[in-house]
């Protein structure tokens, strides 16, 4: 992967690119994220995924802000791109997965600011993908998400706790594979285990559950144990906890939900 | 992005490489995707998906086959790693969301065989994620999946069809947004049908639904209308149908789901 910026900022139209740099390294990152950072002239986005993304942005005007001021960030991103200039906006992960594509179109609606074409009257905004933590944990543990899941956060910050509690009892019930973000801070110390309250009441607690903790970064850490033994305390902010359906299993040191290709096609299972 | 294989097939470990090459052409591909296509000696997958990474694999051993041999193609994959090739099986997308890594080690359980670390007595399996089609199809629609969402197919070639109803059922009532693949094919024709009649029961007939088909290919089409107006037969097999939850709205040629940060930092709503 290219290490500097050679690409001339002309080659992508003046407007906002909220990017997605996928879970870590840049080894991870789409083609197509690569070449707008490196083409873009404004780089906004919380500390942290400015590092993961320095080799590809190196001379470029960088808004930077901490975690809370996200609403100060996405501002500054879509004023950058009104006056005309190539603004990229980054998101670890996918940026439409609790991350900052929501909050784009709901500031451009609150200011009342129309979205255009490239080149058109308006404000033109592209959203990359990138891998989600749940793809990257996922194929870190093996293959939990092979059938139908549920992602589900546990921050009850902007979403009250009553809603996040029914649709873990929902997805509980239904059988979904779940996909937990934002399982545990310092603050938010309780949610995690009361979720695994929930869960234990209609799943075994010998479910299997995959722990992924800053998946594809220098600190990654990957554990698979079970839904009675799963100690919350092993999440923070950085984790992704996935929780297997009935159909779960353990195979060596993977986590994999059957989509039942083996039983359709009649091979043995022990 | 190099269109010639030029890196040594030594440069990765012997093993089954399962490779997610996202939703459709080259630059929607991570680079550890790339590097690993490049460097193995033999490339298994669905001919499609083959196609679609042509530039990369020139040259190489390749096992085609079509969509109904899914379990002689991973046999194969494994046959071939097992006999010290580097091996990749590809799938669109990401390979853990409803594609083939769950088949792959539910395959090696069934043949027992042992999985192990790069150069161990067993098999080398390493998981590649990929942009997922929720994901994709996300970023083109704008942001409807930036609030707790729930994945469901509606294939009931392997899962019974009141499984499946069960879910949508429980995701619609606990207001997930729904990223529902395999919506229709010419012999599942009622399905999805079904599926609206029940989200109409918990959601109103004006719930933005996006429908994307072929994501970041030649015949991409992206589109969005209502759960009232939406017309099923709009779907095919290549289609990700995406349906609001009760506070998704449109904005423009956007579909998105808020995830409440205008309301938190009281911003004016009109």
């Amino acid at each position: 992967m290219p290490e500097t910026n050679e690409t001339p900022a002309s080659s992508i139209p003046p407007g906002l690119y909220v990017v997605g740099i996928g879970p870590g390294g840049l080894d991870y990152m789409c083609g197509r994220a690569v070449e707008v950072l490196k083409s873009v002239e404004v780089v906004a986005g919380y500390t942290t995924y400015i590092d993961l993304i320095r080799p590809l942005i190196s001379g470029k005007e960088v808004v930077r802000t901490g975690m809370m001021k996200e609403v100060d960030r996405v501002a500054a991103a879509i004023d950058a791109a009104l006056a005309g200039k190539t603004c990229a906006l980054v998101s670890s992960g996918d940026p439409g997965i609790y991350a900052m594509a929501g909050l784009v179109f709901d500031m451009c609606r609150e200011r009342d600011i129309a979205l255009s074409e490239p080149g058109g009257a308006g404000l033109f905004v592209e959203v990359v993908p990138g891998i989600p933590a749940l793809a990257a944990g996922a194929a870190l543990l093996g293959a939990p998400l092979t059938h139908d899941f549920a992602a589900v956060s546990l921050s009850d910050l902007l979403t009250p706790w009553e809603t996040i509690e029914k649709r873990i009892e929902a997805a509980a019930a239904a059988d979904f594979v779940l996909a937990i973000y934002n399982p545990r801070s310092k603050k938010r110390d309780w949610q995690l285990g009361r979720a695994v309250e929930i869960l234990l009441a209609h799943r075994s607690p010998e479910t299997p559950v995959g722990v992924v903790t800053a998946a594809m970064r220098a600190e990654q850490s990957v554990a698979i144990t079970t839904l009675g033994a799963f100690d919350p305390a092993s999440a923070d902010m950085q984790t992704t906890v996935f929780i297997g359906n009935s159909h779960t299993f353990r195979y060596g040191d993977r986590m994999v939900t059957p989509r039942g290709y083996a039983r359709k096609y009649d091979m043995v299972r022990s």
